[in-house]
């Protein structure tokens, strides 16, 4: 591997690919070469973006892949739900490096990804090749990946406060997790819901018991524990500009403490740089700029039931940062550069 | 009772009596003869709050109860827990009607009172005669009454929610409860964590498992159906500037559907002006500003849980508009005078 | 007049619109009978918005403007500005009272409004009858008129502040007027650049030295004046939910003290009930909510400049309200009725 | 040099100390070794500021300036105004490099200093010999001096968008700004003024004419370019996170067009890292989290005025990002470094 990786980004100007670029551009093994974007004629990125004068000179084109390809090893894909893996095929077979960041290699079973995005998947050869690019579950088989499927941003702060209890057999089935987001979650899209008038000061409940990250977290949860648990998941829009915070109910099937719940969090985390285990209850702005996952939790007086509090950024950790910390461990970097 | 009756604010430079100031300044049946506040010497309310210059020339003074009981005949004390108690009983004494928007009377088990607010209820006496003041359960006991418990501002949401699904023994007795609040519900409090740039962007989870609203929601339940439950809660503060949001998770005992469910609200809450049942889930925003209670819900596909979501203004349904409503109910208004 | 004013809002969907309903259903003297929006079918009002459930159960329908003249005696134009026009004369025909608060008969000058709103003005018949619904200006055309054109939002604030001192001969010509304004100003849309993220935390000038917005202002000083001004403005938006405040930087002609310019603007002011005139500098959120204009200012120590700052909410006194504040006036009802 | 500079942060628990420690954390070239609080004992910072776990494990302590010399050569001065000169002749007697973020050191004529500072000068000795740390104007002096007074936020915005013209005899003695700052710009302080509620949408202009940066401005206008300039400045406190606007109203003397104007702007900041000059006016987002100053303006039809937009973050431009800034140019570094 070359000293300056050469990397590109496939939708560039929606709100992780413009944080991907963010965050690439200060990255001290990679260069950007190519930037694209499904609906604009070629025009310098700082000019969508006015915060990216004097950072880039980049220009930003629709898509030709076979220029991609030539300019960059690895390929960041911020495209839509269902077009990511119209482009997938061919990049692997030009030997490139693909991160993922839509849903299109999160499941394995074809079937949830049918029942929730509503197409059926249209590249069975390379699905079984894709890691979930959750590092601290899946950090060696990311290392040795050219296709990552980057979690989904609920799920990321949803399996991290999950997994070790999960996995020390610890909880019951029953889980009940209220998440609150912010509306970036939701894509750049003009419409009056987004509205600064109808988020600010606002907040609300939506797709309760349906939303599509939910299967998400059961499967990659049953792939890493073997364990079958279908959580309660409500999501909330909140009026913040970043972060995600997902508060989880969970009862215990075994007696425990304080000390006890703590021990098990850091066997699972302890060599993880972007988990941060709290002594108290998590604040989204502590987070918010980052791509650390913070965690804490707090028992109820007989220590039958847990709260259990996880925040992240929702483009970072939730997304663009863990491309990059997924990229870094595909490269042989350091896991955390161009990330602190 | 004369056509305008004359009311008094003590405690009305706090967020909820400056609110109540406000709510009754516009009130068609009501005159504010009275303010008070602990702190400050005899000064133009609107020397406080610029806002209401050309609205009031009310002074504000240190208190004076003679001075208070000569001038209004019903009092409403926002003052802080634990100091209402302290002039109640003189109060009722000169035969004032008293809303109280602190703690202080509602709990009746003065063993629950000095768990949570630290101190013991020294008016055991006019305790017995305290009607917790949420009408759409008590409203005839408030008409009757002389001296109200205004309920607190998470317990409003919740017992709202909750009580037509306990009384008819529908749900199961383990409930979880993840309310979002702004963090007027503290009160006017000079400290950092209050600060601008420490709560704009942010959320975070506060005293789970302890918070001292639960007992109140458990009492005023088993009150009110006989049923003893005592729900998970974790209250979060949010960086909004009015409303609480309450997001239950609650399982059924019985068979149900959407359309069963929302008879029971009906059957409860058909000639509660202030309670709108929606047909999906609430958005903060909309109770903002107004007395009302708003609460939808949603169940899984197989009937068995469901999320109910409900909302109000913490300042209004949730402290000050609740308490004009005690009031119109105590002389004999619409219920509604002074709240659409 | 009977009790009951009928009244009919057209375009009720947009914010001044909302904001007209809003008001008009709380206000003691009328009764809303007619809502049209343009692009909706027949639907209840509070489908479009929830707030307004249990508050009203009008429908909200594409005009029909007869129906609309059937059902109701004084109306409210919430239309894109050279729509409204279109209207006028049928409505007048039917010896309607119009409110228009819309450009379109804001400016004596068709010249004027064909440089800045790009079409010919097509009812020359009814333009000279339009009186520019600026009360504190224009009461008594306002009180015998059937045509008022509501101000713009950046105008009330400007020309109230700057009214008093033009007509005396206090000022140089040289003016500069620094405005901030919420996003709502520029109406419900669905674009990017007023999406959540666009808005919050952010702030910018734009149209500097060409708003449509001056020559409005310039027009009216003219008439009422005799004094030909043409300041040079700035609008700014800011991230907030409503309001405007201007800030006015003006040089004397003439020697002057702090208490020479008070006894100016309270010559003209004093029997005003919705401007306050402040010993120090307004602050933006006094205003917000209310159909109050804040002015106050401070001078150099050489008394020869000074800085006046004027603050209203942009959807109230620089529309919806003032159209209420004018409809009162045009019935011979309390100027205030349904604004306090 | 060493390969590594250490640096000391006194006053780290400010706003701006805080930002220092962000920025010098990340940074390639140093190595933070000491980290001073006014109020606090020794702690882990991250105590103080979660957001900085697993970042780092410095503590903070009460100010023991023995310590702080033996571990630092380059010692940030974040401390209130008036202090930091008490510090100063030690820190210079034992060879440290000292950058002070307060104004102690910015005012040449100490009458100026005692009339804003209300408090007379104490270190006459030192003061010649500090260099005013505006890189942009002052680079050559940077490079070679051991002490910085950091610019004040305001004079940082207002300097770099007025010094090419008054430096270039273009405009008229007569400016007018009205500048728009995030309230992190008054320090950290447990105020009710600074509290969520009372900032949250509001505005207001403060301080009109008696704002202790215009001497500064004018001071340093008049030492770069030798033109004694008095401007009016408004400042007004904005509901946003981050950040400083300034719009800025000129007179030009001379006949001008827009290509002139970029021209001079052009020929004095080309080499400019971080003065980007805009084809359009800014918005204060696209500077916010960076160490950029965006500047452009606006001429009206006749050529004669101008506005002048320019924006900063302020505590990054406008306090810690500059202080960085100046660092990287006294030890030789890039500009740039840990700025990017």
């Amino acid at each position: 591997m070359p000293k300056q990786t050469k990397v590109a980004i496939l939708g560039a100007t929606g709100f992780t690919g413009e944080k991907l670029v963010e965050i690439l551009l200060s990255h001290p093994g990679v260069e950007v070469t190519y930037l694209s974007s499904r609906t604009e004629a070629p025009v310098a990125y700082s000019k969508f973006f006015p915060r990216f004068l004097n950072k880039t000179s980049l220009k930003c084109e629709t898509l030709n892949i076979e220029k991609c390809c030539k300019l960059a090893d690895v390929i960041f894909l911020s495209l839509p739900h269902t077009v990511s893996m119209g482009f997938v095929p061919h990049l692997l077979g030009k030997k490139k490096r693909v991160i993922d960041l839509s849903a299109d290699y999160r499941f394995k079973d074809t079937n949830l990804y049918k029942k929730y995005y509503k197409v059926a998947h249209k590249d069975s050869e390379n699905l079984p090749k894709a890691v979930y690019g959750l590092p601290e579950l899946f950090k060696k088989d990311i290392e040795k990946s050219s296709l990552i499927a980057n979690p989904g941003c609920y799920p990321t702060s949803i399996i991290l406060a999950l997994f070790p209890l999960v996995k020390e057999g610890l909880i019951e089935k029953k889980i009940i997790i209220d998440s609150k987001s912010a509306i970036t979650g939701a894509g750049r899209k003009a419409v009056m819901e987004y509205h600064y008038s109808n988020i600010s000061n606002n907040l609300w409940a939506y797709k309760p018991f349906i939303h599509q990250h939910i299967p998400e977290v059961s499967e990659v949860l049953k792939l890493s524990t073997g364990v079958t648990i279908s959580p309660q998941f409500t999501p909330h829009v909140i009026g913040v500009e970043a972060g995600i915070y997902s508060t989880i109910y969970v009862t215990f099937t075994k007696s425990v403490n304080e000390e006890k719940i703590n021990n098990i969090y850091s066997k699972y985390y302890k060599d993880c740089r972007f988990v941060r285990l709290l002594s108290g209850l998590p604040k989204l702005k502590d987070v918010v700029g980052t791509n650390f996952c913070d965690i804490g939790f707090a028992l109820d007086e007989k220590k039958e039931n847990a709260v259990i509090a996880s925040s992240i950024d929702n483009l970072i950790k939730g997304a663009a940062g863990q491309a990059v910390q997924n990229m870094n461990l595909m490269l042989g970097l350091d896991e955390a550069a161009g990330l602190l």
